[in-house]
């Protein structure tokens, strides 16, 4: 879906880098400087520094003069505001609006739907924007009513009620990143092949290595065992045993049984205790 | 639940103030700086500038030589590293492994459980952690190998394969979004109250005293109506009307009768068609 981010009256020059930088690696490159305050905002030193290699993003950016002329294509509006207004579109947070936009239509249920209203609320999101903008106020002003006014929603991100300075090119790095995951998502790469775990009788059976091992070494007594072995289930139960553990462990166990019994062959003999006089 | 940002050997202390404006706005104080480039980070021009107001985490901020020292009470350790290892604890995606951590054991159960299995699996997650501590390495190395070791995963945020470069702060302003928003997020204030929908009878009430006002003006010609009036109310279904929208409709309409019957108490006649000869 065509996705395009909007500054609108930017001051910082470090924010249009970070913007396009916080775009970039969320797979977005459409973005338009409404009426930035440097007009060579693109180009200064420290928009490159901090677009950090987001380039590409700079050199396709436009700057216009008025929002309409940002708004080409542009058929579902996002404000980002924070400030309360007398009048205006219907505040949401991201991802319980994105969820709807993409057509969750469990979420639109999910409200206080009037039976009468049914139809139209389904009516509402029943085909998906040709083209989303996400508007970003000045960082000092943020958005003019008048530009709020024409959006479909203003977009609220949830922060602290004590606290809501948000930073413009994090908040634009908070929207990717939600608008992306709605959009699907990028995948995770797993950055280390994950083996399956070892079955209940691995385990089983190691615990049972185990268990002769602490015999042995004289930490477990065969006549009172306690709950030591029940315990230690449940601690390699929580561990979720790979094989490849499972033959540590087990390597453990005949290394402690060996300093017990030095001599090859006698692993699982009864503990050396002295004879008694 | 206790949550701690940890940011290892950190060399721009822009980031660092980032960083303390990203937790607070998310409702986090808890920050330790390991080793930093700058002993002096925390007092720093750019970081103060950064912070813009979040004085108090920086005021709080503690500045430590080793990792073991920023650890004290954390229980679930959290690497966010990138770089694939060779060896390692499991790479997860935030919103999944928060929901897995803290008890959403539908998720899972979506993976794929042998049935011996279920039992360690779900023991695993049984208990939620006392601590949690989001450990991010310097801006150039990222982590380093022994301290992802010792971590219970490493964290990955979906990314552009083909850009992957995720400033610190950004970065840290995601997680503690992420973390946020599972812990249960803070609510969105509404800027405007909704009011509620029209129900269908208002909505029939103001199309019939538009079809009235149409026919006055000449827009819609009685005896061949076509299909305008259906293509208005499928128009004023999608726009989901309020009530006070209902009245400025109804307000339409009637300057419309007005202007086609000047005269008080003619409204609802036929249209002043001239009289045939």
């Amino acid at each position: 879906m065509k996705t395009r981010f909007v500054l609108i009256n930017t001051s910082h020059a470090g924010n249009v880098g970070a913007t396009a930088r916080a775009m970039k690696v969320m797979g977005f490159g459409d973005l338009v400087l409404v009426a930035p305050r440097w007009a060579n905002v693109l180009r200064r030193e420290e928009t490159i520094q901090r677009a950090s290699g987001a380039l590409d993003v700079l050199n396709n950016a436009r700057i216009v003069a008025t929002l309409d002329e940002a708004l080409d294509g542009m058929t579902h509006l996002c404000a980002t505001a924070m400030t309360p207004r007398d009048f205006g579109p219907p505040t949401r947070a991201p991802r319980e609006h994105f969820a709807a936009l993409l057509g969750g239509a469990d979420l639109l249920l999910k409200s206080e739907l009037t039976a009468p209203a049914i139809q139209g609320r389904e009516a509402d999101f029943s085909s998906k924007p040709g083209g989303v903008a996400f508007l970003f106020g000045s960082e000092r002003f943020g958005m003019q009513n008048e530009d709020v006014y024409r959006c479909h929603v203003a977009l609220s991100i949830p922060t602290d009620p004590a606290f809501g300075s948000l930073n413009l090119a994090a908040a634009v790095q908070l929207i990717a990143y939600d608008w992306r995951e709605a959009l699907g998502g990028f995948s995770v790469q797993a950055a280390v092949a994950e083996s399956p775990e070892a079955d209940a009788a691995a385990v089983a059976g190691m615990l049972k290595h185990w268990e002769e091992a602490l015999a042995a070494i004289g930490f477990l007594d065969p006549a009172s065992p306690k709950k030591l072995m029940p315990r230690l289930n449940q601690l390699f139960n929580r561990a979720r045993l790979r094989p490849e553990e499972i033959h540590i462990l087990r390597g453990v166990a005949k290394a402690m049984s060996q300093k017990a019994w030095p001599v090859p062959g006698e692993m699982g003999a009864p503990a050396k205790t002295p004879a008694k006089p």
